[in-house]
C-alpha cells in the first residue's frame, strides 16, 4: 500500500466554498435556495460550469448516454479502474445550495488539491455528476445510477415523463448532453459519495462527519379504507363503520412498531386524507401512506408484514374494507466494508469527531453500490434541514466532509511517489 | 279534555306522498334528490307552491321578518294559542326529498284531514316553514328558529352573507318574503316537528316511529398541534415532533370518551388535515375537528374536559403545541314531557312499533323548545342516510309519522265536537 497522506494538508474551504456559491448562483430559488431541476437551461448551465472547471484542471470531462458526466484525472498504471468521486447537481424546485452539490464539488476541490500539490495516483480519479438524482421532474429519484447499476433499462428511462409530457430523452437531447459512452460500461474501483446528512442526527451529536455504514430500506404501502358515510350525531358509536378511527389505528400501530425495532427503525404516516372530511360526518373512507424503514432486510420484511398484519385486524375490529398497495420502496444497503473502512481511518487521522450512520433517504450511492465497492460520507446540516431553500450547512463542516472524501479517495487511488 | 279521534281515522297516505313528490319536483338534485337551497329562486318556488296548497286548504298564511310562513287554520276559541306543526323546506346541495320537507307536508295534510272530516278544534293549528334550516348557504343552520327563540337577534341574522358575498336579508327581500309579522312575537300552545331520524337506529330496532325525548348536545373543538415538519427516512424516532400522529392519539381518545359514556355519548373526527401532507414527510402540523355529543349537559360538559385535558397531555408527551377552539356547539336539549306523553299515547293508540330516542342532529324544534311546550316525532329512513340524494323512506313510515303527529297535536289542540 502507498503511504497516507500529510495530515496536514486540507482542502482549500474557501475555494470550494467560493464554488459553492457560484453553482448556487445558476438557478436561484425563491427564497434563497435553488431550483435547479434536471434537464432544465439551468441544469444545462450548472454543467457547463462543471465541464469548464474540470477542463481548467485538467480532465477530460466524458458522458454517458443518460446524461451523467465523468471528470477524469489520470493515474500512472493504464490498466487501472478509476476511483470515483461524486454526487448530483439537480435540486429540488424549492431546494438547498448543498444538497447533492457538495459532493460534486468537493470531488473538483481533491482534484484541483492534487494538482496543487502535484501529487500523483495510480489509479485515475473521476469526479461524477449523475444526472436526476432527485426525481422531482422526472420520477423515479436516482435515475440514471439506478440505470448505471441496471435496475432500469436506459429506454425505460429515456421514456420518462414530466408533469407537463416532457419525454426525459427529448430534454436531455434539448440540453445537449446526450453523450456517446454506454451506461453502465464503465467499471469502478471504488465509488464515494459525500453528502449533506438530511437529518437531525450528526448536528446534534456534535458530530464532524458520518461513516455511512448502510443505506436503509424503504417500503411505501398506500392504504384505502372503506367504512361507512354516516351521521357524526346520530349514528349510536355501535353502529359506525369509521374510517377515520381505522386510519388513527394504523398510524399508531406503525409507530409502536418502528418504536419496538429501536434504534434503527422508523415509520410514519406523512400522507393522510379522509372523505368526505366534514365536521358532521364520520368518515366513509380514508386514504393515508405508510412510510417504513430499516437498514436490515429481514427486519424491514418483518415489520412490513406487522403492518400488514395489524391493520388487517383493525379493519377486522372495526368492520371497514381494507386494501393496500405497495407503491414505492427499495432494499437495504450496506456499503463496502473496505471503503468504510477508508472514511473511518480518515476521520481518525484528522482528529474528527465521526460516528456511524444510516442513510434515511435514497442516494446514488445506494444504487452504485450494487456494481462497485462504495462508501458515502456525511456532513452535518443545520436542524436536519433540507429539500428547503433553507438548507444550510457551515464551511467548516464542508471542508471536514471533503477532507475525508480527499484521503478516503486517495488510500484507494494510492498516491505514487 | 276533549275526546280522542276515533283510531280509524288515518291520514292519507297517497295524498301525503304525492305532495312531497310534486315538492321534490321544485329544485331537482343531480343524483334523484333535492338541491332547493335556502333563498334562492327554487325555494321561493316551493314556498310559493307550499303557501297555493294551504291557501287552497282554507289557511290564512302569514310570513314574518325572516320569512318563516305560518299557515293558520283557525280554532273556536278566538282566545286560545295555536298548536303549531312543521319543520322546513330548504335543502342541502344535494339533499334528500324528505329531510324537512315530510313535517311541513305532514302539517299540510293534518290540515286537510281535518277539513275532510270537518273537524273542529278549540285551538288554532299553524303550519310553520322555518327558513334556512340548514345553513349549508347561510351559517348556522336553524337560523330562523334561533331568532325566533332569541338566541340571535334579527339584525345579526339578516347580515350574514354567503360563499358568493349574498346578504341573507337582501336575498329574503329578492325572492319576495319579508313578512310584517315580528320573529318570536307569535306565541305557541305547544310545537310538533315530524323529521326523518337522519340516523340508523330506528329502522336496525324495526321501529315504525321514534318519540325523541331529548335532542343531543353538541361541542365542536378545533385543534391545532404543532410539531416539526421533518425527512420520514432520516429523522429518528425520538427526534420526531410528530403533529399527524398527536392527531391520530386524539382521535382514538376521543373515540374511547364517546364509549366509556355508552349508550348515550357519541364523537369522531370528520374533519382532519396534515401539513404538508407528503408521503416522505413527518406532519409539521395537523388541523381537526372533534365533534362530541351526549343529551345530558353534566355528561358532555365531563366529556369535553376529558378531551382537552387529554389532548394536553398527548401533546406535552410528543412535544407539540396545541390550540383548541371551539367553532360550534349547544347545550343538550330535554323536550317537553306533556309532549312526549301526547307523542307516545297516539303512538300506543294506533298499535305502532316506537321507541324513544335522541336526536343526533340539531333542528328547529330544538330552538323552540326554548319558547314553547315542544316535541318531535322520527320517522325512519333507510340505512340512516340523509343529507344524501339517495336518503329514502318508505310510504308506510311517512304516513305512521304523520299519524301519531296528527293525534298529538289534536291532543293539544281539542277537539270541538
Amino acid at each position: 500500500m502507498a503511504e497516507p497522506l500529510n495530515t496536514n494538508i486540507r482542502v482549500n474551504t474557501e475555494r470550494l466554498w467560493d464554488s459553492l456559491m457560484q453553482m448556487a448562483a445558476i438557478g436561484p430559488g425563491v427564497a434563497g435556495g435553488n431550483n435547479r431541476q434536471t434537464l432544465t437551461d439551468d441544469d444545462a448551465k450548472g454543467r457547463e460550469l462543471f465541464k469548464s472547471w474540470c477542463e481548467q484542471a485538467g480532465c477530460t470531462v466524458g458522458v454517458d448516454q443518460i446524461g451523467t458526466q465523468f471528470a477524469d484525472r489520470p493515474g500512472t498504471d493504464p490498466t487501472a479502474l478509476p476511483v470515483c468521486i461524486g454526487s448530483h447537481l439537480d435540486t429540488q424546485p424549492t431546494g438547498g445550495k448543498y444538497d447533492g452539490v457538495l459532493g460534486v464539488l468537493a470531488g473538483l476541490e481533491i482534484v484541483r488539491l492534487l494538482n496543487d500539490l502535484n501529487i500523483k495516483t495510480r489509479r485515475p480519479i473521476s469526479v461524477v455528476n449523475w444526472t436526476n438524482e432527485e426525481g422531482c421532474r422526472f420520477a423515479p429519484p436516482m435515475l440514471a445510477s439506478g440505470v448505471f447499476a441496471g435496475m432500469y433499462t436506459l429506454d425505460w428511462a429515456l421514456d420518462r415523463q414530466d408533469a407537463a409530457g416532457c419525454r426525459f430523452g427529448d430534454e436531455l437531447e434539448r440540453i445537449g448532453f446526450v453523450g456517446e459512452e454506454t451506461v453502465g460500461a464503465r467499471k469502478m474501483h471504488a465509488f464515494y459519495e459525500l453528502h449533506i446528512e438530511q437529518g437531525p442526527v450528526l448536528e446534534a451529536a456534535g458530530a464532524d462527519v458520518g461513516v455511512v455504514t448502510h443505506g436503509q430500506g424503504l417500503r411505501w404501502l398506500e392504504f384505502t379504507l372503506e367504512g361507512r358515510e354516516s351521521h357524526t350525531g346520530s349514528t349510536p358509536m355501535p353502529m359506525r363503520l369509521n374510517a377515520g378511527l381505522g386510519m388513527a389505528r394504523v398510524t399508531l400501530l406503525v409507530d409502536e412498531i418502528a418504536r419496538a425495532n429501536a434504534p434503527d427503525a422508523v415509520g410514519a404516516v406523512g400522507h393522510c386524507d379522509v372523505f368526505p372530511n366534514s365536521r358532521n360526518i364520520i368518515p366513509g373512507k380514508s386514504v393515508f401512506t405508510v412510510d417504513i424503514r430499516h437498514r436490515e432486510l429481514s427486519v424491514l420484511t418483518d415489520m412490513e408484514s406487522q403492518v400488514r398484519e395489524g391493520a388487517q385486524s383493525i379493519a377486522e375490529e372495526i368492520g371497514l374494507n381494507i386494501s393496500i398497495e405497495q407503491v414505492g420502496g427499495y432494499d437495504p444497503v450496506a456499503f463496502d466494508a473496505g471503503c468504510i473502512d477508508n472514511v473511518r481511518r480518515a476521520a481518525d487521522q484528522l482528529g474528527l469527531r465521526h460516528r456511524d450512520i444510516v442513510s434515511g433517504a435514497g442516494h446514488d450511492a445506494c444504487w452504485v453500490n450494487r456494481v462497485a465497492p462504495t462508501c458515502m460520507v456525511m456532513c452535518p446540516c443545520v436542524d436536519g434541514l433540507s429539500h428547503n431553500e433553507a438548507e444550510e450547512i457551515t464551511p467548516a463542516w464542508a471542508s471536514a466532509g471533503a477532507d475525508v472524501l480527499l484521503r478516503a479517495a486517495l488510500e484507494s487511488a494510492e498516491i505514487v511517489d
